[in-house]
């Protein structure tokens, strides 16, 4: 299971102290990026070798069970929970001094760019390989 | 229904030239604060008026359609799907020139602070009815 | 002199519940493209038209005179203080029911991308003619 | 010297693939915090034992001397310039492979809330002490 560990800033809080929650997307995203450079591609690597138009969000959502606030640690779990043939379903878990706060999900498609439009495309079979390793 | 314009900001997209999708989740939040405001409370009057301490998020999501680019005109649309004693359900649909490209849904819960912790409040009877008006 | 109008959002406003300062270069970005656009011009048209690469920061600041807080209504105004040969100097002033609460500049170069590298462009004489108008 | 790292997100970067400039501002006052949270005070302890509402900005600016691209990983090293009464300058040097592509500056002030209203405080003077060995 793929971890990313950061500290919760000043300027991700609002006016309560607690966490302005969009952060947690933000928060995702960044994991999501930091998970697959860790399997050894990103989207530079995806435009640049496999000709694809990137994994753009079809679905995301976040149960919130306890706020967060600033300068606490999260560490943030990432596991594959769905490998379709183009899509990609990922699980997340927010951790603060090892209870979790929240629990987030994103549904990601991989696509083409053919004429102008984005079409699905399928999931390359190396990088599926790596993200089979991470199927819970 | 609620509606609230904005226009799609060339820092609120990524490096495809796409909404980067937290700005969804940020879009709602804003939008939920202009609804309350249209009806004659916001964070402020629940704090100062009713000694709550504020709405925090219990669930968001959001299902993506298609992408939006910056400089695109966005409407957004806030119904109240589910009125509990203590939570509020909400649903946001998100339209560029008339096709809807996004539908969100927020949970939210009306709380006090007592002793330091935060807890469950019933939502306040003037602001219930409020909210009726919106129920779908 | 051009003018954009916009509410501080909750989400903009830190656990002071005073706007989080960068907040105030994100809307220096959004009234810049607001105002080109107000002109004709924007960064998707200088790409396309004018073989441009865009227009990046030089340099920014922004001196504040007084918190703005959630909810307040801002009015941004952009004036032209300096027209370089491929330069563009910006000053901004934030007000709050009449009075200022802080002021900030930008210096933009106009820039095109030749083999890999981006270097200084011209000023499109179009462009120029557009922006001397607002030159203070 | 504190020196801080962090990696540039996707979500930091715009439609040009460069960092959206916003976020070197946000990164300061990130760098701020952990700066003085390694020097064992941060806002938490400011307002709790010192009796004071925080170091908002009196000023901010910043010269860009070359674009950061997402995944780029930063050094941001903090530096004080001038200590005063009640006001704290800092100066930011951002690196990406041993070069300097942006260099920063705040003003802050120590400020404190007394009937109502946010006055200067004189810097404790544990924590100027704290601050001196930072001086340049």
């Amino acid at each position: 299971m793929f971890e990313a560990e950061r500290e919760i800033e000043w300027g991700e809080c609002d006016a309560m102290g607690i966490v302005f929650y969009p952060s947690f997307f933000k928060w995702m995203d960044a994991t999501f990026h930091a998970f697959t450079r860790s399997e050894g591609f990103d989207q530079s690597s995806l435009i640049q070798d496999n000709d694809l138009a990137g994994t753009p969000l079809v679905d995301a959502g976040c149960r919130f069970h306890r706020p967060g606030r600033f300068y606490d640690r999260l560490t943030i779990q990432v596991s594959v929970t769905k490998l379709g043939r183009s899509s990609l379903s990922l699980a997340y878990r927010f951790n603060i001094a090892g209870s979790v706060i929240a629990e987030g999900h994103e549904v990601r498609a991989f696509v083409v760019q053919k004429n102008g439009t984005v079409g699905k495309a399928d999931i390359p079979p190396a990088i599926r390989k790596k993200l089979e390793k991470h199927h819970v």
